[in-house]
C-alpha cells in the first residue's frame, strides 16, 4: 500500500520538503463531521513546537482543505489538505545527492530511486510531510472525542529526564492538547529543556521515549491475526521518522517477568469488566479489552548534528567526511509526539468505522 | 486486511485449534520454486520444539499441500497448506466461554464475536495456527536462500539467561535451521532450559526476547511512509501471540543515546557501502541499507499458569477464580522464534517480489 | 489482490482441477450466521447442473467446512471450505502443456507461469474452482435473505432462445433457487435444452446471456469513483471463465437512446422513492438507488468442442491441429448462472458490511 | 479501496466540481520517467473537447504537479496533480440538494452522505474530477509508448453514426492522440457532429459506444481469478460516469455464436504466436495473449437535458418536475474517450509494474 494506510479509513501522503507543497488525502470519513478549526490549529502549533530545542524553520503551516469539506462539515468524499512550502533554503542540501548523512536516508533513497529522488531537505522523507497528517488527524481526533475516545501522547523520557505517567487519562490528554510542549509534569519540562539545550550546545542531539494513551476504546477492536491492534498501531508508528521501537503496556519489561506477575487479573466494576494492572496495554490477543491502550515509542536522537562525521560519497564510492549545518532539532520528540497522537487517532477511527460502519463518527 | 497480510505476496490464515484443520494460503509466489520438503520438516520440527519446557500436545503436523504445487514446484497459483487437527481434548476448554483466563483472549474474543467464537483451545487465537504458516514460510525461506537472503531467529534472552549475539550471520542462521532449540551458544541453552524448568516447577511461566537477523537483503527495500521496512516487519511480528514489543537495531537503547553515538557512519569496502556500527538495524528512513536487518521482539510469559488466579465470569458478570490445568508451555519463545523467522521471510519475499517482479525467486 | 477479492468481506480461491482439492476462504463474515446446509446443497446441485448439455464429470462435491464454523454458526473468523478432487482423468490433458486449445488459457498460462502451471483439466483456471465459491456464497445468500436481500440469476438467452424477464423479483428468485435449471419460463427451458443438445450433436457449443437481479438493497451502496457498484460487480463477474461482457440495466441499449428515453424518472410511493423505468439497473452515479439492481453477462460458447481446430505448439512454435475429446459442456451458462449469483451475493455482503459494520448480517 | 484504485500503481482521486480544487495522487510510479508536458496538454485538450456538442464551461485546466516530480522526472514518490476550480456558477445547483435530476446521483448521494454531500455541479461525482486523472495518466501513457505499449480510444458509435474499426493500431492510436475529436474516419466525424447537434437542438442528448485498443502488451498479464485483465479494466471503466456496459472483443456478440465461430485459432508468425480472429479481445482465461486488447464501453446519453422531467423532492418526499438549465454536453463521449484511454493506461501500467517490478517504466 506504500504511501496509503488503513482499510475503512485510508490516508495517503504526498509531497517533498522543498517541493511545491505537501499534503494528505483522507478517504472513508463519516460524512457530517464538524471541522474543528481550532483543534487543527492547536495541533499544528504543537507540532511546530516553538521551543529552543526545535528547528528554526518555522512556517505558519497555512493549510488549505481543498476537498471533502462543505459548509464546515466533512462530505464523506476524500478530504485533501494541502500545505504550500515557502521558507525553503534548497542550496543547503545539494551535497546530499551524493554524500550520505549518517542516520539519514540519502543513501537508501538513492538505492531505491536511482538518483531521481528530490534530495532537498530530505524530500519525501522529511518530517515536514507530517504537517498535513496532523491537520487531517485533528479532524478525526475531535470527532473521536465526541464519541468519548481520547488520544494523547507525551514525552515519557528525553535526555534522561522522565515525565510522570498518565494518571487521569481524560484530563491528562486534554492538558496535552492545549500544551505547547507535550509533557504532563511541568517540573520535568524545565529539566528536559535545559538538558536538551545543553546537549545541543555541545553540537549533539538526543533521543527519548514517547508514550501514547488511547482512552475510551470499546472492547472488541482488532483482529487475532495480522491486523491485531498492536500490528496496526506499530505499522503506523514505524512510519514516523526516527522511531526505532514500539512496545505495548509493560512492553520489553515482560521479558523479565513471570506469568503470575504479567497477567492482568480481571474484576467486575458495576457494568464493566476491568483489569487491576494493565501490563498488556489494554490489548489481549490483539483485541482491545476496554482498558486504556498504552504504548511507548523509542525515538532516536536527531541524525543531523553540527559535527564532522565520517561517511561516503555513494555515487563515486569513496570515503569522506561531512559536517551538517542548517536548522535542526536537537530532538524531534516534541514534534513526533503530535504525529504519534495523530496516527493513533487515525488507526482507531479506521478500526471503529470498519467495525461499526461508515456513519460511526456522526 | 484482517487474516490476510502482504501486497505482492499475500498470506491468509484460517483454522481453529480444535476445529477440523488449520491452514494457510500463500498467493503471489514465483512459479517454479522447488519445494524443499526437508526444510519444511526441519522448521515444523523446530516449531514443535520437543523440550521439557514446551507443551505435551505433540502432533506430527501432517501437513498437506493441497494446491499450488505441481511436479514438486510452485505453480504460481495460490498454495494452500492444510494440517488436520487430531490430538484435541476439547473438554478442557468449555469453561473459557464464560470465564476469562487472565492474559488470554477469552474475554476480548467474546466482545468481538458475541459468543460465537470457537473457544476450544484458544480457537482461532491459538498458536497452533502458526503450523501452517511455518510450513508455507519454509518454502519461501529456502527459495530466498538460493538468492543469498538468509533469515534466522534465536532466543536472545529467556529466564534471565542471555544468548550470544549473531557473529557470522550466514553460519549462525544455518546452525539455527538445524537446531532443535533456537540458540547460538550451546552453554546458554542448558542454563536457559534448567531455569525455565525450575520456574515451571513453581507453577509459573517466563518471558524473553527473540532476535531476528535477515542477511543479504539488497539496499533499497521498503518505503518512506507507511510501508517502511520496520512497519511491515513489526506488523507481522505483532501478529505472533505474546509479542508485546518490537525494536530495530539498538531499539529502545536509542532513547538514552546522543546522535553522535547513534549514527552509523558509512564507509566504502570494495564495491560495497557499509556502516561501522549497525544501531539502525540495517534500515535508514524505512529502507534497507544493505547491512543485516536486525530486530528484537519481546515475548511475554505464557499466560496459562497452573495457579489460582482472580478473574471474572464475563457472561454473568461476577468475580471468580480460575485454575488452568492442561498442557502448556512454560515459555513459548522456542516456538515463537520459528514463527518470527517465518514471518520475516514472508515479508522480505513480499517486498523483493514487489520491487523486482513476480519471477524474482526463480 | 489476485486470488483475493473484496474489502470488508474477502474471498480467496485456491486449487487446481486435478490437484488434491479446491477451496475458498471467506474472511470478514459476521459472527453468528446460521449455516443453511440445505441452501448450500441446493446451490451446489444447481451448479452441478445435471442436464444433457453439461459435462458428465459429475462429482458429489463433498465439501467440508474446515474452519470458521462452530455449533452450526459462523464464528467471525475465516471460513474455509475444501472440496477434494476425485473423479479426475488427467491423461486427457497432458497434450495441453504444449498445444493450445483455441479459446482456452493453455498458452497464456504458459506465458505467465513459464511452464510450471498445472495444465491438467485447466488447472487453476478450471470452472471447478467455483464449487467452493458457490458453497461459501450460499452461506452469505441465506443470511442476506434474512435481511430482505434476494439475489438470483437466470439464463436470459441461450442458443437463440430467450427466457422471460424478472417480474415478481422475490418469487422469481426463490423459484430459481429450487430449480435445477436456471430459467423463469418453463416453456423456454425445453426449447433451450433441445436446441443446445442439437448444437452439441453437431460437435459444437453455444453462448448466451445470463441476467442477475438483486432485490432489496438499500439506497446508498457503492462509491462515486473506482468502487462504484458497477465496478465491484463487473470485477467479480469478469472472473467467471467465459464472461466477455457485462451491462447494467438497459446496458449497451443506451448507446442508441436519447436522454429523454434513458433517464429513469422518480416518483414517490408511500415512504419510498422509486423510478418508473429502470434503465439504469438500480444504480445512479455508481450508487444503489433502491430499485432492483439488474445486469446481464455475456457468456461465450464453451471453447472445448469435439472438432479439429487449427492451433500451435507453443513450446516448439509450429502450426498444428487439435481435436479435443473428453467431457465438456455444450454451454456453461447453467453452471455460470449459479456462480454469477454467488459472486453477486458476496459483493453485496461486502458492501453492506463495509457500510453498516461487521455485525450487519446477524 | 473506494477512491483509490490499483495494486502496484495506485491512483487516488479527490475534489468536488465547485470546491477549491480537484486532483489526483499516483503512487508506485517508476522513478525517472520523463514528464512529457506536451502529451499532457494534448490529452487535457482532447478531454476539454471544444466542439459544439460539449459544454461551454471551458476552463484552461491549469494543472500543477505539486509533488513527485523533480528536475522534469518522476521521483518515484507520490505524484500529486492539483487543478483549481475557477469558472463555477454554483447558484445553478442549489435545487439539487433536494430535487433529484433523473439519471443523476443527487438522490443516491443524499442516501449515502445524509445531506452533507457537496451538491454543487455534481460535487465529487462530476466528470470534472477526471481532469486530474487525464493529466496523471498522460505521464504514464507517454512512458508506456517508450516501451512499445500504445493505448487509444475512439468513438465507435454515436447518434447512430459509426466510426471505422482500428486497422493499423499504432498509427490509428497516434492519430487519436493528436485529434481534437476522437474518431478514426474523418467522414463519420461530420455526420456524428451534425446529428448530435440536431439532437441537442431538440433539447435532448444522445449515447454511444467507445472502443479502446491497447497494443503491444506482452502475453501473460492478468490473473485467472478476480484480477483478470477484464476485471481490472472493467473495474476502471465503470468508474466513468455514464458507462453502463463493458465488453471485450466480440463481447455480447458471443451470445449468438457457436464455439467453432468464437474460438480464435492460433498460428505461428516468425517468433510470435498470433490468432487469426480476435473475438476474445486479446485475453484468454483472464490473461493477455499478445494480441491487441480491444474492448467497448456503452455510454449513456447525458442525463442533463433542457426539458421538463418528472421527479421528486427527496427531502420532503413529494412528486414534482424539474427543468435543467445551464451548460451541458449533448453527449459526453468525446470527453469520456480520453478518460477511458487514461484509465486503461493506468491499469496496464499497474499490471506491468506488478509483474516486472518497480523499475519497469524506466
Amino acid at each position: 500500500m506504500k504511501n496509503t494506510f488503513g482499510n475503512a479509513v485510508k490516508v495517503t501522503l504526498f509531497g517533498e520538503s522543498h517541493g511545491d507543497a505537501i499534503g494528505a488525502v483522507i478517504d472513508g470519513l463519516t460524512p457530517g463531521i464538524e471541522i474543528d478549526y481550532e483543534f487543527i490549529d492547536r495541533q499544528l502549533n504543537r507540532r511546530r513546537s516553538k521551543t529552543q530545542v526545535c528547528t528554526q524553520r518555522v512556517e505558519k503551516d497555512d493549510y488549505r482543505i481543498i476537498s471533502g469539506v462543505f459548509d464546515g462539515h466533512t462530505t464523506g468524499t476524500p478530504l485533501c489538505i494541502v500545505i504550500p512550502n515557502r521558507d525553503t533554503k534548497s542550496s543547503d542540501y545539494q551535497l546530499f545527492s551524493s554524500v550520505a548523512r549518517p542516520g539519514h536516508a540519502d543513501y537508501t533513497a538513492n538505492c531505491k530511486y536511482h538518483g531521481y529522488q528530490d534530495y532537498r531537505g530530505g524530500g519525501h522523507f522529511s518530517g515536514r510531510i507530517t504537517v498535513a497528517l496532523v491537520a487531517a488527524g485533528a479532524i478525526i481526533q475531535s470527532a473521536l472525542e465526541k464519541k468519548g475516545v481520547y488520544v494523547g501522547t507525551h514525552i515519557k523520557k528525553c535526555a534522561d529526564v522522565c515525565d510522570r505517567d498518565f494518571e487521569n487519562y481524560v484530563e491528562d490528554i486534554k492538558s496535552l492538547h492545549v500544551a505547547q510542549f507535550s509533557i504532563l509534569d511541568e517540573n520535568s519540562k524545565e529539566k528536559m529543556l535545559s538538558k536538551t539545550t545543553e546537549i545541543k550546545a555541545n553540537g549533539d542531539s538526543v533521543g527519548g521515549i514517547m508514550q501514547t494513551a488511547i482512552y475510551g476504546v470499546p472492547a472488541g477492536l482488532g483482529e487475532p491475526w495480522f491486523d491485531s491492534l498492536e500490528s496496526m498501531l506499530s505499522h503506523a508508528m514505524f512510519s514516523i521518522p526516527a522511531v526505532k521501537g514500539v512496545e505495548f503496556g509493560i512492553g520489553f519489561g515482560c521479558a523479565n517477568m513471570k506469568g503470575s506477575e504479567m497477567n492482568d487479573e480481571f474484576y467486575v466494576s458495576g457494568e464493566n469488566i476491568l483489569t487491576k494492572s494493565n501490563n498488556n496495554g489494554g490489548i489481549n490477543g490483539g483485541i482491545s479489552n476496554g482498558m486504556p491502550i498504552v504504548f511507548n515509542c523509542a525515538v532516536k536522537p536527531t541524525s543531523s548534528i553540527p559535527r564532522k562525521q565520517k561517511t561516503v560519497n555513494f555515487i563515486d564510492k569513496y570515503d569522506t567526511e561531512i559536517e551538517i549545518s542548517g536548522r535542526h532539532d536537537s530532538t524531534i520528540i516534541p514534534r513526533a509526539c503530535v504525529v504519534a497522537e495523530t496516527l493513533s487517532a487515525i488507526v482507531i477511527a479506521d478500526l471503529l468505522i470498519g467495525r461499526y460502519g461508515t456513519d460511526y463518527l456522526l
